[in-house]
């Protein structure tokens, strides 16, 4: 299988989100992109449908929204 | 590993993530309940935090609010 992308951006929504996240699916088959830090994958992300974070990008594409952290536009400041 | 639970009420948008989630999780690792048609497990639902659907219920009692389908007020009609 391939790798699920987890971005999200350090919230406490987030965080939780997270280690749920790795619980349910794995550690090894899930990618954690934090986009407040790493800001060079705030595009990708985007291009990749999300809208708000925390998200799940799944190996096949789609993009699930998860609870409700921040907006990208709260992300991009 | 115990289940996690997948609230639904058979919209589009859940079962889009239904997929998604039986993907990711593996469908053993998951119960799939539409309250919309099974309508005694709606407090159920709301019991575990429930306030949309679809909603992901984890095994340690998080509940993962995905993407949004329908309020419970809608599903409760």
């Amino acid at each position: 299988m391939s790798k699920s992308i987890f971005y999200h951006a350090g919230c406490p929504v987030c965080i939780s989100a997270e280690h749920d996240i790795i619980n349910l699916v794995g550690e090894q088959n899930v990618e954690l992109v934090n986009i407040g830090k790493d800001r060079t994958r705030i595009t990708e992300a985007e291009n990749a449908g999300v809208m708000s974070v925390p998200a799940l990008v799944t190996p096949n594409g789609n993009t699930l929204h998860i609870n409700f952290g921040a907006s990208m536009a709260d992300v991009k400041g």
